[in-house]
């Protein structure tokens, strides 16, 4: 069910669900792909996850502005920096907190929402010191299901990095029309180094924080020419499984109880 | 057009375009309206003003986070407080410039964004205190078609309030399952003052700050029961005109020159 | 009464009044007003105002920093940003409650002051939000008495704007060895706007954020050469007199029941 | 001259000159002092030294908002938290700079203002460290006259406290139908320590931070029983001509030479 | 070489090398490691790698001040919160970058530091994002050292958490006599989850904020009672090694060329 | 005793001891002391210190992080801006606090830190305005010890100003190694004023805010080539045995009674 559809008096009696607050960004994504791109992925995923759990859970629309500033070097991105988007954030989570909801998920679509949004959760935490019932949850789709995207058969890539194979894919495979394929060509090349991959291809021990013109011309990564509709179709599978395999689980969590 | 949907590489062939930046709340409207519902209201005008401007502007994603901590003593708000909300519109604003656009109109659909809009436009200007070309504008739905709203016969309450007859009408019109009619119960009262008018139902010459459910038990204003779906469509059909002709204005706007 | 006059100990006697808090400026008005203009017609205001009221109200000593930022471009201003201005009253409106106050009052007497001047009163009445006693009040003169000046025959301007006829008039009325009158000279000029007027002269219905120097060579709007001590006189009476009428009426103001 | 009383076009004119900003305080100076007293001090000296100077330096108003949340304990004060009264002192300091003053005297009469006013110069001269003509000065009439006042025979006690035998004397001199000697008591105090006079009838060696009720039952120090209107005078005599002498001084000032 | 023993004229001969920023903690380590040890493992790290790399890279002292707000419901900790932590290290990262420096190493030992460790570097990148020589890493020992860590065969847990099996190992060989190994109990249970891990014996696919008094009764986890120094020897080494590494390696590296 | 030697559990059985927290810098010292001098210095004083009181006082590890900012001019100074600093302060002085210690002492070993370090002390002690046990001191050993300084015969300069004979000697003394003394050259000069002294061989009566690089070539001030290690030793003697006295004296400290 949807947040917003409710009546202030029916939020009393909906604060035992899990709340979903969906983050997503609104920036570059090669010559290829919309700006919404991140929005529009995690708002399909919502639809989907929504329509499986009915009553179980309840969704607040997706907040299209995320913290993008490392974009900003090339057109498009329309960013909140990162403290202002962690006090947004916090902002929303205590909204929800005060009217009484204690299972709240941020449910991401945008890799830099990552670094604010855990300092927001953190922040809001510790002010509720005391509140053993209180889980707050962040989930980053491409994360909480990586284990089952790497075993999508048909991608050559096995993990999301930006306008590459991936999202390509899964734009393709619900807005078809704001996809131009023909532009899409993303950056890959060799770095001689044992701890840091800068195209993200790979993993890296070490965090080097640069921004994204400074790696790639035209804002895309890896291979998005090779996406199909069809992969982006697998992908949305098993993302909104985990999604609706997560938010169950998180119904039923029970306050650890320390040892 | 809408922004979302553009590539990055687009962009910069966009800016001499009027942007429009969408934004409203999600907060409780009394016992009968959806939390979202000054969204909607906003979404559905912009709907309607895209489809007549076509190219001639560029539409970002309505905004539903608003500064509505003022509702946060009844059910329901999911609230940004004023600072927050003006960093956040000031980097959403700021990004906009950095990419080149120079014509930027924070159309609005919830009261309590005003203060905080205006200082972000206000902060946002200083910094470009030099830039005579650049237009900064606030614009309220309900402000800027406040005199042809006061035209449309058919209302008995002459202003937007709050979860009142025009609000009710509008989401009757274009989302009427959300409705509840038959709990729609508003405050009104009198209350002995030269100054100042608690249920908005008049002018005030003071402001006086106060919360929402320090008026109102059911969060409403006004007479709500009082909506239908005619008025409804004669409001987004006044707003959406006011609302297209200052965008076509905008377009043609040349600096001024002191004197 | 004088705030500033009062002992410590009599303060816990006092705080059943009206306190009020008078907020100025200190910014350029034209080529031939002194910069303390706002201030200096505030205080004049306050003075008579608190002759009148006797002990029925406690008056704080005139603030002359005020928020101008918008008037930096050209010289004189100084100024306190629009957040530190925020800042700055809420701590005094803090201070003031700390010690009891129950019904505040800012009487404000320079237009940039209103927009942080609400924030603050918000953002401390959000604090105080279960105190159902608790009046915080922004009331700038040029706006609670916005109707009776109206009326003033002799005025051909019928509301204030800036180092304007009506400034002027009152600066001659009690400082004239302060005005260099044949320096006067305001901008006025036709925009061809259905919804902005910048020159003030009319109403706007959208906010279009700019700054004094982009208008004004001087710094003055309007027509301060028809100024005259008269028109002066005329003024500090209507505004006087709605500023006791404020005062009396909040002394016996009584909470809102919510209905 | 006065500042405020000025026109914006004669500013540029006057930018040669020292401009002195005046900052007081408001807030509880025991049972018998009014809580204007620093302010009041503050001002008389600025009356008398500008008599004096002439249009060798240019005056601001006395800003009587002041840091002096240490006194919150106390019915009264009315006050400024460290951290915004830093902001509030930048904010009046980079205008000035803005409009070309180069020599700027904070001119104090509140002690607790000492902190911030320091801290708000340091940060403002960061921001310049290329510029090797400005000044900018903090002076307390109490520190850069301390010598001299140490030498008045009449007084017993040789450095201002607070609410004293010394501020005492000055509102006596000036405004005695303020002071209520009757009812004049200072907190003294024998504490046993080698570094820490709680008092302040002697020095710390040490800093320890405590609020004034914590040591006083009327907020006053020392022993105000023993004013009278002549030593009051013999401090203005002497604070007003250090704080001459300190202006005419600066006036000449040359940046240093490293060597 | 050591940054606090050189003279300020050596500094700019010295920008071309590697500057490592050590950081710490300051936190319980459950009842018997000291508070320091995070502080002690990484001074132990630095004090190995400064031996090996001699003139090669430039050490600041421990900076033992660390982001453990999660540890605070635990007696001990001496905490910076995020937001603050995040600035301090801006501070001293944009001061290194100021002297010259543009190969910078955030040198990390404890996990509370990642988050503000990677904004602070975040911030500090988009501050200077057209210079593209400038490399600035957050490493964390245990990351960076992580795949080494996994094949040491002697370890039962082969990944750190917190005073745990690996953490008490390197206390106890080099500071044995500030280890009270007969009172190391740590914390360790199951909880059913498919996608978190609340006591981090594996991994998680989403982060759940909590504090380490809601986990663990003595603040340790895991099985620190099967610590021995021949592991922490073990630990220390291949955690120099590959230090040394990364800085050898950082010294060379060329910036990106985007494509 | 040391704090970061401790255990969890040690905590709540120190927290009526005194806990002192060094505080130092890194910042430039002319051209022949080392980076780190300020905190090597406090660092040494502790040491002695420490092993006087045994189990009367615990000390945490030196803070190197100083207020350096006035010191950006010259190479090396890795600096903490003065608000950063206060904060990072308050957090530190806030742990300790909240795990139950009420007699905390800064140990201050550079000038810079005193005016963060007194807002830091004074904005905590206003949070717990209502607990008379809590002692927040700021001690600089230069202060504390200036008398016993002055007294001092072999010194030629009676006061510590900067990198001068004083700090030089002390550094001679426990740190010759990294004494470059052939470099030793500080600035010294004759500015004609009565209320200012640039090099700090006298008092001042006012503060003028300057940064080193406006004032000296090396960064150093006054005669460091007259030091000596006997010197130095005197110093450290002295130092040592007034942080001593306070601390004892600390201990005993019981709270004012208001009179």
């Amino acid at each position: 069910m949807y947040y917003g559809e409710q009546t202030s008096n029916a939020i009393p009696n909906l604060t035992g669900k899990v709340v979903v607050v969906p983050i997503g960004s609104l920036e570059q994504h090669g010559h290829h792909l919309p700006l919404l791109t991140d929005s529009l992925i995690g708002g399909e995923i919502v639809r989907r996850a929504e329509a499986e759990l009915g009553d179980l859970a309840v969704f607040l629309p997706m907040l299209w502005a995320g913290a993008s500033d490392h974009h900003l070097g090339l057109p498009g991105a329309v960013s909140v920096s990162n403290d202002h988007y962690t006090h947004l954030l916090m902002d929303i989570v205590e909204s929800l907190i005060k009217h009484g909801f204690r299972r709240i998920l941020l449910l991401n679509s945008h890799g830099g929402n990552g670094g604010p949004g855990g300092n927001a959760l953190y922040q809001v935490q510790l002010k509720h010191a005391a509140e053993r019932d209180l889980f707050l949850v962040l989930g980053s789709w491409f994360s909480l299901a990586a284990p089952q995207i790497a075993q999508i058969e048909a991608l050559e890539q096995k993990a999301v990095t930006h306008a590459c194979e991936l999202e390509t894919s899964m734009i393709l495979s619900t807005r078809p029309e704001l996809v131009r394929l023909a532009d899409a060509r993303g950056a890959h090349f060799h770095y001689d180094s044992a701890f840091w991959t800068p195209d993200s291809s790979g993993p890296s021990r070490v965090q080097v924080v640069r921004m994204f013109h400074q790696y790639t011309r035209t804002g895309a990564l890896g291979y998005p020419e090779k996406a199909t509709a069809e992969k982006g179709e697998a992908l949305y599978t098993v993302a909104t499984r985990e999604v609706v395999a997560l938010i169950r689980e998180m119904a039923g969590w029970q306050p650890v109880e320390p040892n």
